[in-house]
């Protein structure tokens, strides 16, 4: 039964994710089209995911720095995929200070050209390399089709950019940026289980050598790409002019790669976990991961009841992100309800039974009604609430990983490819070439997620060609 | 003796300046007008200020939110003062998608407006009161004259914007923010000391009530504002209609408030303390603490060292932020160097002779020279260095004020204010009006800063009116 004001996923799946959104209190659209309010519960969300990627990106030896949210347009023009990829949904500004402008900056749909104009200032020499920066900014791509965190004219994001002095070197930091810091945070503190690979040529990023991608796999089926890693080759480096001399005095152009998430995380999260009742949580991005509910009905119960409250919960400072709800006006069924529509991870409610029995009752957001219920004593709580955070978000993560397996399908002809395509994945042999990739994608509006790393080692049938191959590819429909 | 490539500051402090930020590495122009590249140094320094504020804003029962990036033009004319602050300064953006647009958006000069038209959507009943909360963004101001850090088009910044459902409270909010806030990071994070007080309606913010602010003092006498708070009554609620029904069933408009930092606080840490051999941090912005220097002249020597070395700063872990500067390619003297320029707070040298006496060499950066030299023994240094980083963060606290109090003068005479106001702060009874404070502008370069909190309880003469008054003010020439 779902709460009031959720769509069922099972009846529109698209209204219970703008359902959750909304009743979540996470974002709401503004007044600028396109654009969306971060509301307090979903920015608190996005900074969770963000602190434990910016960890990452500094413990694998980057540094953080800031670049222009303007770039000139002439900068934009000088990679030609790039511009092509980029120039038709860019923001103008062509006025400023009360004049017009004799150069139109565009806001910053991605910032290689910025960062590659100033990196050809800094690197002379092999010495200066790598350069290993990330920034942490806003981001603009004027869409039609706007979705709250999914597609968003602007979004926030983190763009890391690094020049190298060997294509070896920069082919490694893509992949390790891809395994050990966003594969990493996706799987390990957003419980949600990706698949890892190569893009093809017809869906990497605009300029790159290889775009590398993670892909998650959402409650309806569908892709979502969650971060990508790009190598860039020397394309930008000749673009850019980014040269450096070698230790034996010959000059190079630098090897340089981009990778980038952002907020659309917050939307994979929504997605993979949540339920009809409302946002599900792992433990590790809740920005309140246990809500204690007192339970009265008058003084005398009320201060028994702060009084076990506050005992219980002595030692959870620093060690919990926890919520005392004691709010006077409201009843304890509607507390319930707002902290499950809001995915607290965990409830416990205290009432003057419990303060007699030395016990409470516990709930867990990731298996509603009954069987997530447990009386347990107050003795040794904090132990318990430890353990039961770890124990859901493991089992957050494997119920994703059991969802994703059931609904990935291995396929040997189109026809069950465009059978299995509706209920999910399909994994399949696969050597078509970027106008098989179209065709496909107008009669199944399916693409080729990653060319995943795991392959096979015997030959099949490519199921579109029909010729033999060592090739497997991974087709989704996607957001 | 300056260093290479600083201009000393009594020979031209604004080239100094320029020099500081170039040669410590902390930003440089950029390809667009006014705008800056924080470079890695500059943005981790700005990165530890940031983390400061965010605690205590978040201590003190603020949330983050994200707000848009671009404004309807429209918004920005709902209020008379502000639309008159604003308007001559904002970047327009006119097309979008390879389109012009219907509606001119402008880039954020600040966000009262966007926000309060949330605000108003938001807010219904004085139960949904106080609402507090935080953003973190850029945004953008096309200033004419630019400087890194103190005045560019584009900056970061926080911006607060709480609404209330009294004035009394709104007045609180305001000071409270000022004090355990901004005053509590610029004077114990930054070690910048602080006056505090009320802006004169001349130097008030476009459309607040009352703003209030910290002005700290720089070392070639001027001021420059850290911080401010504004109440702005209802001016803002009328224009947006940002209302609330009291308990007892009337509509209200709430008042509000609104306060930002931004990344000028680093030109303020910059200018505060640093000196002719470069920037001087504070222990608690400092990215680097302590820089371990090994010296050594063959790999025995080499190996003896390293040895030490690791065994010295084995527990340093979590403790200090460090780094040990075995760069193999450049001369002791060569990182001595490097170091000091920027800012790193405490220097660690070991050779083979401290090797065998059980003894480092360290250095204060704050006292250059064999003043700030000591030798030490290996044991017990951890406890040394945490102890030397504690007094050098006073110290630094202690210097600024104490220069800000020699070069804060008392006058009873227009006369008196021409000749002081050269040389520092000046604080007087002052009883003129806006047109007085424009006429000593025009004559002296010179504003009020602020009416400070602590006032005398006698009466005086007004050095400008001649009238008398209880009211003193402190005027100074500003950044």
């Amino acid at each position: 039964m779902a709460k009031e004001g959720i769509t069922a996923r099972g009846k529109d799946y698209s209204q219970w994710y703008l359902d959750i959104v909304d009743k979540a209190d996470m974002a709401e659209n503004s007044g600028v089209r396109g654009c969306m309010v971060i509301k307090p519960h979903g920015y608190a969300i996005w900074e969770a995911i963000r602190d434990a990627m910016d960890e990452r990106i500094k413990a694998t030896g980057h540094v953080n720095a800031y670049f222009p949210l303007l770039i000139p347009k002439s900068f934009l023009m000088k990679e030609a995929e790039h511009v092509e990829g980029f120039a038709p949904e860019v923001a103008e500004v062509t006025r400023a200070g009360g004049e017009d402008l004799t150069e139109t900056y565009v806001i910053r749909p991605t910032s290689e050209t910025i960062i590659g104009s100033t990196y050809a200032k800094w690197i002379r020499s092999w010495r200066d390399l790598p350069v290993l920066i990330n920034q942490w900014a806003n981001v603009m791509r004027w869409e039609l089709r706007t979705r709250p965190f999914l597609r968003t004219a602007e979004f926030l994001w983190q763009e890391g950019h690094t020049a190298h002095a060997t294509e070896e070197e920069a082919e490694r930091e893509t992949l390790m940026v891809l395994h050990d810091i966003y594969a990493d945070v996706v799987e390990n503190v957003m419980a949600v289980p990706v698949l890892r690979g190569l893009k093809t040529d017809r869906e990497k990023f605009a300029g790159a050598l290889r775009t590398y991608a993670i892909e998650a796999m959402m409650q309806d089926g569908k892709a979502l790409q969650a971060g990508t890693s790009h190598n860039l080759g020397q394309n930008f480096a000749r673009s850019f002019d980014i040269k450096y001399t070698t230790a034996d005095n010959r000059e190079e152009y630098c090897w340089t790669t981009s990778w980038g998430t952002s907020t659309r995380l917050v939307g994979a999260l929504i997605m993979a976990h949540s339920d009809d009742d409302g946002l599900v949580l792992p433990p590790k991005v809740a920005p309140t991961q246990v809500v204690v509910v007192p339970i009265f009905k008058n003084d005398a119960e009320r201060s028994a009841v702060m009084e076990a409250v506050d005992r219980i919960t002595a030692d959870w400072k620093g060690r919990f992100r926890f919520k005392i709800d004691d709010r006077d006006n409201l009843s304890p069924g509607f507390k319930f309800n707002e902290w499950e529509v809001k995915g607290v991870p965990v409830r416990i409610e205290v009432g003057p039974k419990d303060v007699q029995k030395g016990t409470v009752a516990i709930s867990r957001r990731d298996r509603p009604g009954r069987e997530g219920k447990a009386f347990v004593e107050q003795a040794g709580l904090t132990e318990h609430v430890a353990q039961l955070l770890d124990e859901i978000q493991t089992a957050l993560f494997e119920r994703a990983l059991t969802f994703q397996r059931e609904h990935t399908f291995e396929v040997s002809s189109y026809d069950e490819f465009k059978t299995q395509i509706e209920q999910g994945f399909v994994r399949a042999y696969f050597d078509g070439d970027g106008n098989d990739e179209d065709r496909i994608k107008a009669e199944t509006k399916a693409t080729v997620r990653v060319i995943p790393f795991d392959q096979p080692e015997a030959e099949g049938t490519c199921f579109y060609t029909g010729r033999k191959t060592k090739q497997q590819a991974i087709f989704a429909r996607s957001y």
